[in-house]
């Protein structure tokens, strides 16, 4: 049994162009985009409205719940909207690719200049600036892997210089269990965290606010159909239980790791806040953008579970990921965010599908609208790390904003926003809108 | 603001019995323990009724959805009932102490020998053999936790002879994030892994069902109500968070742990199977049993934010905890379970409040429903030892069963089953039923 990943066809074709004039490539959603989420209407002081799928093209948001009702769409590509309008986005995943390509090919046909329906489809759009975006899925389990090679050689030169990277890491996608109930969409600001800290003077730890707080460039990826408890997912057939793409930010208190995170791994450091951003991008949107893995020349081959024919032809995908800062100081005077680094996906040691197919290897079940994080994503180049730690080495470089401040880690008030896109010659150039999130001052706690 | 402990009341006078034949001392569900859990009907060939909530009352359960329809309870004891009787605990959870404690008491004047409604209680009442137990709530995060001291010295002595405990022990309740999706309820098989393991001949990882599969002798805590992300629950409110407690056993393949968990812990190594015993035993049943914590003398004192006069005077809880062992062979010979370890929840170094105060120190939000795992749970004495990784000090010392077999690791057939009781004298015995399951066989999976 092989997989059927998607092709290029219709939907893929830059020449064509929506008749949503907003829908350019600038936008990020053009024609060929066509990502799904969750929204609800703004109503100001009587509060939002009832949450349902959307489709984002340009400035727009297309309500699924009322195309569903419509008329206009049949078989799997109307179960699929009836599916997607639903206050979240799981039974939709659970639907699989068939109704997902069904639907995006009718949106598609819908959207596109000159379609006969436009005029009954135009009632549906809502400027996005109208809804807000909530949390695309119910998350079951949120699993965070660390497949950006140039991320753990980074981190491992901070920690053991002759040695930076651990042996298991060529053969085993390394991952661990993240916290479910604190990942938050584009826009929703958190705490800083209080937590145990251990000072270099060799005293005992106190509990106080942490001091290096840090932000992790990652690529997110929501999970969908389910497997069952039990079962492995051939490396084949693991793209078909990805129902789309999104960006993470794994925001993390770099101090509290490093007391707290032998010998079971990180937990408070990380688990009070993971931000996404709102669109899911799909698989189908994406495959113009596929590239050769990254794997070097003389590493050892993937074991047979993590590997095929196939999948070596699939290569992984070429997204570009972009980080920006801006602090308070700069948003009052009105100064643009700053570029602090920019990466790709492409770094990606261990792809998407072999993560998925690691994940199941052992029986564990995958839920729809359960999400996986690569893990940081660090370009070799210094202009294209993923984390603070990375930059300033540690905390020992700061480095410095246009505006005269200073960095080594977030202070409060800080904005990172992380932006995505992929695009290539001869086709669109997609987005994934933001995935930003504002640093709140601590609550006071006394240690 | 000070918690409300739950106190002694008539709920916990031992002299009082239930009209309930079954429900002596020796059932484990005499009329002061009086679990929730979640049912349904057995129908052999057409399948299995209906879930709902469940009261447990000696070999009985009486049906928590048919007596909140009965009009036999009012008031919060009739809003627990009704949550309490859906398809999940989770907005039983949810409601908290209060309700909870009005439906215990009402459930205990039902129960109790000489009640009034007796006979119209009494059609509510099914043979437990005649349901089948399901897990008690959707979990929507699931902790591990590690604070079985004992356990932690024992495994560090295994991989560091000379500095068995890490300095943050005594500092930080270590825990990391299990798997939710892979909880299931006593009863369920599950399959041996396959997974990553590296021999000890230096040479190529191999892909391979695993050769150390261990069980972890834990207690579990069921979360609820919930809190708030970026809100912290003070050390003398987090028992109000507690929704109760049951057994549980962290299946664990220690070659894929060992190969894996280097940098950021376990994760394929456990996150194939977890399995809780189905019945959630209430912190007012257990309100007889609380012993002082076992923090030895010396030891630095808890952080402010972990400790209170109040948390001091509570202290931890005693509940007996024991595990059986039963090959294929010796069920099929008709041989009893073997004991191959006791120990006790007075093992614990940090306290339940102190593992929901910490996970909750950085603003981490908990949602009823939520399961912590204690950790592994050993007593200090050789006859104590809550996983075979300590019985057979790393697979290097099988032990004998009585009909000849020996056993570093589990084998495929072999049945683990966890018991655990709590008794004092002047109290009642009451009981956790059974947290079992057997080991299947791998999938055949080539390497």
């Amino acid at each position: 049994m092989s997989s059927s990943l998607p092709g290029l066809d219709v939907t893929h074709d830059p020449r064509l162009r929506s008749w949503v004039a907003s829908a350019g490539d600038a936008s990020g959603f053009p024609l060929q985009n066509l990502p799904f989420g969750i929204v609800a209407a703004r109503r100001g002081d009587t509060g939002a409205g009832e949450p349902h799928g959307a489709v984002r093209i340009g400035d727009e948001v297309l309500d699924l719940r009322r195309l569903a009702a419509s008329g206009l769409l049949q078989g799997p590509a109307l179960a699929a909207a009836e599916a997607a309008g639903a206050g979240t986005l799981n039974a939709f995943f659970e639907l699989g690719a068939g109704p997902r390509r069904a639907l995006r090919a009718a949106l598609h046909g819908l959207l596109v200049e000159g379609a006969a329906h436009q005029a009954a489809v135009a009632p549906f759009l809502t400027p996005a600036a109208s809804v807000e975006n909530l949390l695309p899925a119910s998350i079951g389990d949120y699993t965070d892997f660390y497949v950006g090679i140039h991320h753990a050689v980074n981190v491992g030169a901070i920690f053991r210089p002759d040695n930076p990277l651990l042996p298991n890491y060529k053969w085993v996608p390394i991952g661990y269990h993240g916290r479910a109930s604190s990942v938050t969409v584009s826009g929703t600001p958190f705490r800083r965290p209080n937590g145990q800290l251990k000072m270099p003077d060799g005293g005992e730890p106190v509990f106080a606010p942490t001091r290096r707080l840090d932000f992790e460039l990652e690529l997110g990826v929501w999970l969908g159909p389910s497997t069952r408890l039990g079962e492995s997912v051939a490396i084949d057939q693991a793209e078909d239980h990805v129902a789309g793409l999104c960006l993470l930010n794994d925001w993390s208190a770099r101090d509290v790791q490093a007391w707290e995170y032998q010998p079971l791994g990180p937990f408070l450091a990380k688990n009070f806040a993971t931000t996404v951003s709102p669109w899911v991008v799909t698989p189908e949107a994406l495959a113009p953008y596929r590239v050769a893995m990254c794997r070097p020349e003389g590493d050892p081959a993937p074991l047979p579970y993590l590997d095929s024919a196939q999948h070596r032809a699939a290569g992984g995908i070429d997204i570009e990921l972009d980080v920006l800062l801006s602090t308070a100081k700069m948003r009052n005077a009105g100064e643009a965010p700053l570029l602090v680094s920019r990466s790709s996906t492409r770094h990606m040691y261990w792809s998407i599908a072999q993560m998925v197919t690691h994940h199941t290897s052992n029986g564990c079940d995958l839920r729809a609208g359960d999400l996986l994080g690569s893990g940081t994503l660090s370009a070799p180049g210094p202009g294209g790390l993923g984390s603070l730690l990375e930059i300033t080495r540690g905390g020992t470089e700061p480095f410095g904003l246009p505006n005269g401040q200073t960095r080594t880690f977030l202070q409060d008030g800080d904005e990172v926003t992380l932006r995505a896109r992929a695009r290539r010659d001869g086709a669109a150039t997609i987005g994934f809108g933001e995935c930003a999130a504002i640093v709140q001052p601590a609550t006071h706690r006394s240690t």
